[in-house]
């Protein structure tokens, strides 16, 4: 029998109309309605503060998930890598901000060849670089935004002073085919404090910082048209600071258990609306039950998985392609056998880790979507 | 553009005869002369003790590493999947122990189906799926072999009594179409201790369990010709204890830094082979680096990366897309467009975030191997 023959044996795990107990797992799927809820109200916050939203299409690399982000008004979308960029670019996606530093011949030589095809920026720390993309840009003819990343306190990218973010507005305007766009102040760190006013404060202290910078900018002559940042945890601040134009946060459409766990107060509020489905595989003792969901179908380095609408029962270990639960004695097990919804500790790389997600409307199966930029990393 | 035009414009990471200093980020690495090392030195210690040699494939996902594994004398392979079974068998490998529990009517269905391709068992440690399974071999007119599993104490799957094991060796041996292959006796836990001496006395407790399991099951009149189990951590004891027929050991073949730091005694050693290769993207300041490798291109769960061969230099955190590292300011810190090799945190699930493993002759590109059964985790 062919190697072609063999794979065909293999079905999907969903086809469209089917009912949730019909899927084979492990199966990352979205429930459409708390998806929607959530665009909406991530959509309405920004408007309502006059500030633009451009969703991380990080967290998710799918192209079906931004074009119902860009429908309901968000001005375009984030992306991390040139060729995740290329990805969304085939999809139809115009409109892109490349929120990171790009390095090297082979990545730089893309994305300006990607800049015939849209409308892109990107971020830069370093002059050589900027320099680097500068001149590939005018062999291609194209031109780009750049943004100067400054280092909120993530002690990731960026510039460290506010002297450095002059100079390297100062040779964005001073270089051919790339013009000043702005700002990039993002600080990751702050996103998952769990207290709402520690958000809340570190939020305003990092606002503090970024007018400083655009004032600095401002002082010799160049003008910052947009200023970007902000992430799910700190959106509702952002967007009232006055200092922002332009919001990226990625999680809020899906709500892993990492930020499901912060404090949201009395603003916004966002569902879960990412799960992993899997099987019970084991039932070795009373209170035990292993699922047939390990690493390779949702990631850990953000806390376990969290088995959703089974109370009682907790998350107690996650292995290659085992997730371990335990049922109290006081409640059931789920039996072997039995379907299990694990909310992802964190959605961006779990996304990352499936081809397929599998869109449900309630109980049934409406669409299936490739994650189409799964695996683009460079 | 067409998507396919725009898509094309991505050029491969690596060709074969490229040098290391021509390869695009982040791509995953494999040093053959370190690789084909570790695959010799296991089988050695396989064959010096009269034990089966069956590495566990879902450590790689990759045939061409499965292929040269049993070129050099190994029994066949394991895989923890059905799907990732179906991958292996279509790319010519025929002898396939799922060391692992499969539920469900489709999984069952398909595992069936397989049987008729390559020589297949399984294990069970319920009855259900197991009555389950014989009447899915019965229409399709195959034969597979089950392992009784039994937990020697990591609290996943597997039999809690002897007098569970007993019951379900003899409900295979009344079933038709599948037959007692043996016990499977795996503890993950253990693998991971970091003492040698540690290891070796649970590695001892535990071939004293499973003798108690074998005995039980003769003393019904039923014979185990195979004995399974044993990992990278415990396979140097497992092979000498008498117990073990086969061993089933997936990281030593690439060796990642979590098993990197076990005290090894003076037993067979082996040394790191498989990397994540990186560029430096951002260097803020005079003792940070940025590199181009996040969560999308190596795992956490089982620590950091570690830099390879940059002494002074840690890793201090790992995000979506970026490696911080960290140079003592007595050391040079690695310099922006720098090439960076990282020891990934855990094998198992780096490997399967890759379409690619680039196989490196020392300096140079030898060829490119397919990541067969990336993202088959049904």
């Amino acid at each position: 029998m062919s190697a072609e023959a063999i794979m065909s044996l293999i079905s999907s795990a969903a086809q469209p109309g089917d009912t949730l107990a019909a899927l084979d797992t492990p199966s990352l799927i979205l429930d459409l309605d708390a998806f929607e809820d959530n665009l909406k109200t991530m959509q309405a916050l920004a408007e309502h503060h006059g500030v633009a939203l451009r969703p991380h299409a990080k967290a998710h690399k799918c192209a079906d998930i931004a074009q119902r982000q860009i429908a309901l008004g968000a001005q375009g979308i984030c992306c991390q890598k040139v060729t995740e960029a290329a990805a969304f670019i085939a999809a139809g996606i115009t409109d892109i901000h490349i929120s990171n530093e790009i390095v090297g011949a082979s990545k730089i030589g893309l994305l300006a060849r990607l800049a015939k095809h849209a409308q892109l920026s990107v971020c830069v720390d370093h002059i050589q670089p900027l320099k680097s993309l500068s001149e590939a840009l005018v062999a291609q003819d194209a031109q780009m935004g750049i943004f100067v990343e400054i280092d909120l306190g993530q002690q990731r990218c960026g510039v460290q002073t506010i002297e450095e973010a002059v100079k390297l507005a100062q040779a964005t305007a001073a270089l051919p085919n790339v013009w000043l766009k702005g700002v990039q102040a993002y600080h990751g760190g702050i996103q998952h404090e769990r207290s709402h006013e520690a958000r809340y404060q570190a939020s305003q202290a990092a606002a503090q910082r970024v007018q400083e910078v655009i004032d600095a900018i401002a002082k010799v002559g160049l003008e910052c048209p947009v200023i970007t940042g902000a992430g799910t945890g700190t959106a509702l601040f952002d967007v009232a600071s006055g200092v922002y134009t332009e919001i990226q946060p990625g999680s809020y459409a899906f709500m892993d258990n990492d930020y499901g766990q912060l404090e949201w107060g009395e603003g916004a509020t966002f569902q879960h609306s990412l799960f992993v489905l899997g099987t019970v595989m084991s039932v070795p003792t009373p209170t035990r039950a292993i699922v047939d969901v390990g690493l390779k179908s949702t990631t850990a380095e953000s806390g376990l998985p969290r088995p959703y609408g089974l109370t009682g029962v907790t998350c107690t270990g996650l292995h290659d392609e085992h997730t371990m639960l335990d049922a109290d004695k006081s409640v059931h097990r789920p039996p072997l056998g039995s379907l299990v919804k694990l909310v992802p500790g964190h959605c961006d790389p779990t996304f990352n880790l499936h081809d397929t997600v599998v869109v449900m409307r309630g109980d049934t199966v409406e669409a299936l979507w490739p994650i189409t930029a799964r695996g683009l990393s460079r």
